[in-house]
C-alpha cells in the first residue's frame, strides 16, 4: 500500500532540513464545484454542513475562539481512526485519510494533498475553501489574513503532536494572535449524542505462538534500555496505540484494519500502569496482566481516562519520562516540567517493535507465504474472468478479500482494498464503491493494492497487470518501475543507512527517461500490527534500516486520465554477503517476502541488464520453492500450474540493455563478417 | 578536494532527523603518546602548553568561569582561518582545521574527528586527554563529569554559531551548569601580544570582466527577495565573510587560500552598511562602493567592530531581519529580538551566489580549461621523473602549485595542496611537510588532490595514479571508485533533488563488494571564492540541486596503511534532454567542467557497462575539444600528445560487464556453431 505522508511530523522535521520533495505547488485546476453561481453548482456527493457550522462558532463565540482547527487524526496519532474520531469528516463531509479544517467566524477551509483534491470537490459544500496543500505554514498564513491580531486561534491539545504544535507555534509566532488550546473538544460538543458510542468487543491476549516474546521479557528488554540510556529514565510514556498492544501482546478492534484498542501506557522502572477499558479485557488477558502482581511485572489498570492525571502526579516525582514526540499530543506532553522529559522521536518501544526477532521474521514470512495463495488464486481467477466482462473493480476488490478471508488465521484486510482499472489507477489511494466502479477489461492495465491481516504477519502487496496488448509507453514504464523495485531490492548498503539515501535506486530507470512518482517508496509494517508501522522506511523522518525491520518497496508510475503501475513487495533486512570483508558490521541487503509473480505481459526484457534478469530468475526459483508446495497442500492444481508458468525462468540471451544489445549484435556482425569473408577466400 | 566536515552544523541540523552517518564509534586504538610514565613518552612534535593553560585558568578564575569552550573557527565561521584567529592552535598545540577545546581548573580536553587522531597525538602534550569524537553530546556529557553543580561553562559568543550554541545549550539543559557567555575572549586576553596583529594588505574591485553581474544588481535581487517574502523582512545579515565579497565584487586577503577579507553587511531596504576596515580599501572599490552615494545604493562604511552596536541599534526599530542561522554567530544573533528575526540556514546572499549565472558559469568553465592544463603538465612530469626517483610528495606539491601559478589569472592555490604516495593517502586530508615527505615510486598508489584560485574561477580536481603494476585490489578499488562517479556523474534526476538522496550513486559500485569511503561525496565551489561553498552539496544540510549549481564528485576509498583513491571533478547541474518530457520544468544532470583523463592503468574495463565506457569516451571527447586547443596554444605538444594518448576511445566490445560478457560470448558460439553447422551440412 502507498505510503502514507504523515504529513505534520514530515513537515515538521524539515525544519531546518532540506526537503526531500518540495511541497506541493499550487493547482491552477479548476474546481468541480462552482460557487460563484446562485445557486452554487454542487455535485450531489457534498454534504451540507451549514447548520454544524453555525453551531460550532456559536460554542466557538461562547469560549472567545476567533478560528477553531480541527486535525483529522485521533489521540494517539493513529493512521486509521475510528468513527467516533471522524470530526474532521463529519464537520466538512470530506471523508479522505487525511486533511486539515480551520473554522473562523465567518470562514472555513480545509487543507488536503493532491491524493484528495478530487474527492474534497466532491465532497464539500460551498461553505469551505480548499486548500490545495499541507504545509502549516500555510495554513498559518490562511489564519493571519482571516483572523485580526488579538484573536484566538485554539486547537484541541490531544489532537495534535507535541511537533504539529509547535510548528503551528512557529507560524503564529510573533503575530499578535494567540495559540490556545483548549481540552474541552468544540466538535464533539456540537456533535452530542449524533457521536457513534465507545467500542465494547473485548481485547484479547495472543497465543504465544504468534507472539515473538512474551510481554514480561519486552517490558525487561525496554527497563534495560531506560537503566542504560544515559538520561537514566524512570518512565517510558507510550501513546501509540501500537506501542501497547506490541508490548502486552494484546490485540483489539477499534480501529478499522489494525487490530488495537484506545489505551496508554506509562512503564515506569518499578511499576505498569495500562490505561484501558477494563470490563474490555478477556479473562486471559486480564489474568496474563496480573499474574504478577503484585511485583514489577504487575499491570495496573486503569480508566483510560485518568492518563493524563495520573501522568501529571507521576511528574511530580523526581522522575525522567521519555516519549516520542512524532506521535505524543502536546495534551500528555504539556503536563511534564520540560526538565523531567527526554525526548526522542520515536520511544524505545516504537523502535524495538521495529526490529523482528528470528520469530517474528518466521511468522510474518508464514503470512506471506499463504497471502501469496489468496493473490495468486485472485490473479488466476481474474485472468479467467475479466474477459468474460464479469468483474468490476468493486466486486474484484471483494473477491480478493474473500480468498484471503479464506486462507488461516486471516483476520480480514489490513486497508481498504485498492482495485483501479485504466485511468482510476492514476488516482492515489483509489478505492471503488460498490456503485460507482468501472469493469475491468483485457483493453486495460489494472492495480490490485491489497493486503491481509493474520495473526502471525500483516501483509500488503501491489500487482499491476494487463490481459491484452499493453502500449509501448505501458510497457517501457511497468518495466522501469519493475527496474525501480529491483534495484533496490538487491542493492547492497553499509550498516546504519537511512532508508532515504537509497530510496533513488527505485526511481532512477524511471529518471532516467524523465518519468517519477509523487510518493514514498516504503513503510514499514507489523505483525498482526499496522500495515504502516513507523518508523521503517525511505522518508527524511524515518531511522537507519537494521537486519530484522521489514519495509514494503513500492516504486510506481502514473499517468492522468490514463493509467497506473505501482509494483509493490514486501522485504526483510538481512545481512549480505560482499566479496570483501566490510570490517566490523556486515552489510546489509533486502530479502523479498512477498511471492507473486509479476505481469510477464508488460515487461520489456530488452531493457533489463543481466543482474536484473538474474536476480528475477532467482526470486522466481524462490517463489515456487515457498508458495508452490502451499498450492498443493490447499489442492490448488490449476493456481499451481499457472505459478509455473508465470516463473517460467527469463532467457538471459535477450537479457542484455539496448546498449549491449547492439554491441552484441555489432560484434556478432563483424565476427560474421571476418568468418565468411574467411570462407571465402 | 574532500568535503569538510561542518561538524557542528551537521549535528544540530541531524536533531529530530535520521543521520546519514553514525557517530563515529569510540577508537580502541592506542595513543601515539604515553602520559602514564614519569617523565611522560611524548613525540618531539608537541607543544608544552603548561605554561598557557596555568595563565588562562588564573583568568578563568578572575571572571569566575569552571570552563572554557575554544573552537576552530573565526567570527564568521570560516573554514580557513587566518593565524591570528587560530587560538585552539595556540592554546592547545594541535594545528588541525577542526577541533573544540575544553578547559576546566584542572582539566583540558580536545575534540577532534578521525581525520586528525594522529596528528593530535603528535601534537598534544599530556596536559591534554584527546576525545576521538565530534559530537557536541559527548563533550557536554564530560563537562558534566568535570565540573560540579552550580559551575559556570563559559565560551566567546562571536565564536559560536547560533546552531552550535543552542547545542551546547541543550547539552548542559537542566543539568544545574550555566552556560555563560563572555564577550572578552580570553585566550586573547592570555595570548596578549604574541597574537598576530590585525591584517593591513588592500582590499580591491575585480574587474569587469570577472564578475557575473554588478554589485548594484546583486544588491537590487536581494532587495526583490525581501520584498517578496512573506514576512517583509526589513534587512538581511551578512556574516560570512564570503557574502560580502561576492556582493560587493571585492577580493582580501585576510584568509589563506579564500580571497576574502574580516568584514560584515547589513543590506536593509533602504541602507547599506559595510563593516570593514576602510583604509585598506583600494581607491577604486571605494570609487565603487560610494558611486551611488546619497541614496539607496550607497555603501556606508562603518567600523568592523561596530558591527554588533549598529545592529543593536537597528535592531529597535520596526524591523524584521534575515539572517542564516548556520555561519550567524550567536554573538550577533543575541542582540536582536527573537520576534524581529527572519532565520533560515542561509542567508539570500548565500542562496544567490550558488545559482552561478550564465556568465559566472562561463568564467568556471573556463578557468578550468586552464587548470586542466597545469594538471596534465603535473601528470606527465610526474610520469617521467617518478621512475628516476626524483618526486617526493613535497616536492611534488611545490611543482603543482608552481605550474598553476604559471597559468593566466591565478592567484595561488585554492587549499594546501593534497600530495600522498602509498599509505600516506589513506590518509584522510594528509598534506605532506618539507620534512618528512614520502618519496613517490613506481611501486605505489599516488594520489593528488590539488585547486587553484583563479581571477575567474576556483577549481579543485583529485587524480589517484599508479606508474607501475597496480595489486588487483587496488584495480578493482579505482575501477569502482570511478563507476561512482560516472554513476554519479551521468544520472538524470527531477528538479528540487536534494544532493542526499542521490550521493548513494557515487557509492553503489563500492557497496556491492563491502567497500565505502567515509567521507562525504561533495561539496560547492565559488567563482574567486571558497573551495568549499556552501550550501550546496550532497550532504543532509545541503539545498536542492539547482540549475547554475557547481559541485565536486568526489568518491574515494582508503585503506588503512595501503593505500588510498578518489577522483574528484567539479560538475555544474544543467537541464536533461530526456526521452519523455517532464512536465514543467526539466529534469536536471551534470555537466562535468574538470577536463582531466582519468588514469587507464587503473581501469579494469571488464567491470564497465557499456552506458559507462561510453560516457567515458565522450567525456574524454570533451576534453580533447575543450583542452586540446589550450595545450597547442601553450606550445605545450609533448603534454597535447599525452592527452591525445590519454583519452583514446576505450573499445564498447571490452564494456561488458561480466555477465553480459558470458552472455555474448554464449550467444556468438551458439551463432557460430549453428552457422557451421549450415556449412557442414
Amino acid at each position: 500500500m502507498r505510503p502514507p505522508h504523515w504529513i505534520a511530523a514530515w513537515v515538521l522535521l524539515l525544519h531546518g532540513c532540506a526537503a526531500d520533495q518540495p511541497p506541493q505547488a499550487p493547482s491552477t485546476r479548476t474546481d468541480i464545484r462552482d460557487c460563484s453561481t446562485d445557486p452554487p453548482y454542487l455535485p450531489p456527493t457534498v454534504t451540507n454542513t451549514t447548520a454544524r457550522l453555525a453551531a460550532l462558532r456559536d460554542t466557538m463565540r461562547a469560549h472567545g475562539i476567533h478560528a477553531y482547527i480541527v486535525p483529522s487524526t485521533d489521540a494517539h496519532m493513529s493512521e486509521y481512526i475510528s468513527r467516533r474520531d471522524a470530526r474532521l469528516a463529519w464537520m466538512t463531509g470530506f471523508t479522505g485519510s487525511a486533511g486539515t479544517g480551520v473554522v473562523t467566524l465567518d470562514r472555513a477551509a480545509l487543507w488536503t494533498d493532491s491524493r484528495y483534491w478530487t474527492q474534497a470537490e466532491r465532497q464539500l459544500d460551498c461553505n469551505w475553501e480548499l486548500q490545495r496543500t499541507t504545509w502549516i505554514e500555510s495554513i498559518g498564513l490562511w489564519i493571519l489574513e482571516a483572523v485580526p491580531v488579538g484573536g484566538n486561534i485554539s486547537l484541541d491539545p490531544f489532537l495534535f503532536s507535541i511537533d504539529t504544535w509547535n510548528s503551528y507555534r512557529q507560524a503564529l509566532h510573533g503575530s499578535g494572535r494567540n495559540l490556545v488550546p483548549i481540552e474541552t473538544n468544540l466538535v464533539d460538543e456540537v456533535w452530542g449524542d449524533q457521536r457513534p458510542p465507545l467500542p465494547s468487543s473485548k481485547i484479547y491476549s495472543l497465543l504465544e505462538e504468534f507472539t515473538g516474546s512474551s510481554w514480561q521479557e519486552k517490558v525487561a528488554g525496554i527497563r534495560q534500555q531506560m537503566e542504560q540510556h544515559v538520561r537514566r529514565p524512570t518512565a517510558v510514556l507510550l501513546s501509540g496505540l501500537e506501542e501497547t498492544a506490541w508490548l502486552f501482546n494484546l490485540r483489539g478492534d477499534d480501529i478499522p484494519y489494525n487490530p488495537v484498542f484506545y489505551s496508554y501506557t506509562l512503564l515506569t522502572n518499578t511499576n505498569i500502569s495500562l490505561f484501558v477499558d477494563k470490563e474490555r479485557l478477556s479473562a486471559e488477558a486480564l489474568g496474563s496482566l496480573q499474574a504478577g502482581c503484585p511485583g514489577p511485572l504487575c499491570v495496573e489498570l486503569q480508566e483510560y481516562g485518568q492518563a493524563r492525571t495520573h501522568l501529571r502526579n507521576y511528574a511530580q516525582g523526581n522522575v525522567t519520562i521519555w516519549l516520542g514526540t512524532e506521535y505524543t499530543t502536546y495534551g500528555l506532553y504539556g503536563v511534564i516540567p520540560e526538565e523531567k522529559l527526554l525526548e526522542d522521536s520515536y520511544s524505545p518501544v516504537m523502535t524495538a517493535k521495529a526490529v523482528k526477532n528470528a520469530k517474528e521474521q518466521e511468522l510474518l514470512r508464514a503470512a506471506h507465504v499463504r497471502d501469496a495463495v489468496a493473490v495468486i488464486q485472485y490473479l488466476l481467477w481474474l485472468e479467467k474472468m475479466v474477459p468474460q466482462g464479469q468483474v468490476d473493480e468493486f466486486s474484484g476488490a471483494q473477491h480478493v478479500d474473500a480468498l484471503r478471508r479464506a486462507q488461516k488465521y486471516n483476520h480480514g484486510p489490513s486497508f481498504e482494498s485498492i482495485s483501479a482499472s485504466g485511468l482510476n489507477a492514476a488516482l492515489a489511494h483509489y478505492s471503488p464503491s460498490n456503485g460507482s466502479s468501472r469493469k475491468l477489461s483485457a483493453d486495460e492495465m489494472y492495480l490490485s493494492d491489497t493486503g491481509g491481516q493474520y495473526l502471525d504477519g500483516t501483509t500488503d502487496i501491489t500487482r499491476t497487470v494487463h490481459w491484452g496488448v499493453p502500449t509501448a509507453l505501458q510497457k517501457e514504464a511497468y518495466t522501469r518501475v519493475l527496474m525501480g523495485n529491483i534495484d533496490l531490492s538487491r542493492l547492497v548498503f553499509p550498516p546504519n543507512t537511512a532508508g532515504r539515501t537509497v530510496e533513488a535506486f527505485a526511481r532512477r530507470a524511471l529518471w532516467e527517461v524523465g518519468l517519477n512518482y509523487g510518493h514514498g517508496t516504503g513503510h514499514g509494517i507489523g505483525n498482526f500490527l499496522s500495515v504502516h508501522e513507523w518508523p521503517v522506511g525511505f522518508q527524511s523522518n524515518n531511522v537507519p534500516l537494521t537486519p530484522g525491520m521489514f519495509t514494503s518497496i513500492e516504486p510506481g508510475y502514473y499517468r492522468d486520465g490514463e493509467f497506473g503501475i505501482r509494483i509493490e513487495d514486501v522485504a526483510l533486512v538481512v545481512e549480505a554477503q560482499t566479496k570483501h570483508p566490510s570490517g566490523e558490521k556486515p552489510f546489509l541487503t533486502f530479502e523479498v517476502v512477498s511471492l507473486v509473480p509479476y505481469d510477464r505481459n508488460l515487461i520489456d526484457l530488452s531493457l533489463l541488464s543481466p543482474e536484473q534478469i538474474r536476480y528475477l530468475n532467482t526470486y522466481y526459483e524462490t517463489i515456487r520453492a515457498r508458495v508452490g508446495p502451499e498450492l498443493q497442500r490447499q489442492g490448488l492444481e490449476e493456481e499451481y500450474g499457472w505459478l509455473q508458468r508465470s516463473t517460467e525462468p527469463f532467457p538471459l540471451g535477450s537479457a542484455a540493455t539496448a546498449a549491449t544489445a547492439t554491441v552484441g549484435t555489432l560484434a556478432i556482425a563483424s565476427l560474421l563478417s571476418a568468418l565468411l569473408t574467411g570462407l571465402q577466400a
